[in-house]
């Protein structure tokens, strides 16, 4: 039985080298071409993989593309092989969670604005937000794959500061989000003005305190 | 002294009319090929006034889409010739005060919301919102031409509801137009859901409000 274990730990760690590997050359290779030039062949031959490889665990570029997005978010590349898609990484992440949520949204909207002012990020984000803008397909996926799950996340941090009796008992979670998030992405998609910390400690506080006196 | 202002005023009628030519053909014509492939000559063609005509008065084709924008959205043409590229419609626009800043912004959001809503508009505003997400020199032109005069018309308004105490006396008012306007342009932008007046009006609430119990 241990025999039986071993080379099939082994298949595991060659499909997790594999699919990371997959992942980065995806989330490269966007920044470098940009969306309408990337290709299946492209990343393949980066990442070292045959173009079968790809096929077997994703559907098509864009699918390739949003899972790459969640390694380079969640941090995690997914459980390996499977096919899942990197699905099971965002159902283990979690928004930090102190028991203060002012605290907490601050933490991580100032990691969304480190993101969205690294270079490799940019160019990549801004290819695929490009994308998704005058592509209806992509939106789909775009919601469906990354949206929803990050989404959740953030519905789930703030669902939780609801029941501790932080966040008003009838707020709209889905509204919260994009009261929250959705100034941070205009602000650099159109290059409106500095994204800094202190403008999304401001977002923060101001959505949670309101606009009136 | 009569018959010297007949002709000038003739001649001003007939520029407005010019005027008004070419920033339709403009918003047409970007909703129809996109603005990449949107050119002065095309306009002009389409406008039935001369090339020069349009260089009299707009630096680029950004320009004149942007004034297009600006008639669209204020109802506006500008005063006529003059070169000024509707910079007086946008003086002497405002957003509605009835001395209610819940019920006026609710107004002006609706307006927003249908004005997504409607193809020829999407259309047009996707090309240019594509156009400036991966074009750093259109962003800054947009920032100066189209945002920072739209900006200030809605700061104009909660500013006077600052005054009258409906609103924080601290609160920074760039961070409220964010905190409004932005979660409708991404929910359009990405296509994340529909983009209703509840919608818009869950916004007004909660962003006014707080998300605090």
């Amino acid at each position: 039985m241990t025999d039986q274990r071993r080379p099939s730990a082994g298949v595991a760690r060659r499909s997790e080298t594999s699919r990371r590997a997959v992942l980065t050359a995806a989330f490269e290779l966007a920044a470098e071409v940009g969306y309408a030039k990337l290709s299946i062949e492209g990343i393949a031959a980066r990442a070292g993989v045959g173009k079968q490889t790809i096929y077997r665990w994703w559907p098509s570029k864009g699918a390739v593309l949003f899972d790459a997005f969640l390694m380079f978010t969640t941090g995690e590349p997914g459980e390996g092989g499977g096919g899942e898609g990197g699905g099971e990484s965002v159902e283990e992440a979690a928004l930090p969670d102190t028991g203060d949520i002012e605290a907490d949204l601050k933490t991580v909207m100032f990691a969304t604005v480190d993101e969205l002012n690294d270079p490799r990020y940019d160019r990549t984000m801004r290819a695929l937000s490009i994308e998704i803008a005058h592509d209806a397909d992509l939106a789909a996926l775009y919601a469906e794959r990354l949206n929803r799950p990050m989404r959740e996340l953030k519905k789930r941090r703030l669902r939780a500061a609801q029941e501790a009796g932080q966040l008003a008992a009838d707020l709209d979670l889905d509204v919260a989000v994009d009261l929250l998030w959705s100034p941070l992405l205009v602000r650099w998609l159109h290059r409106e003005g500095p994204l800094t910390h202190e403008y999304a400690a401001a977002l923060v506080e101001t959505a949670l305190g309101g606009m009136r006196p």
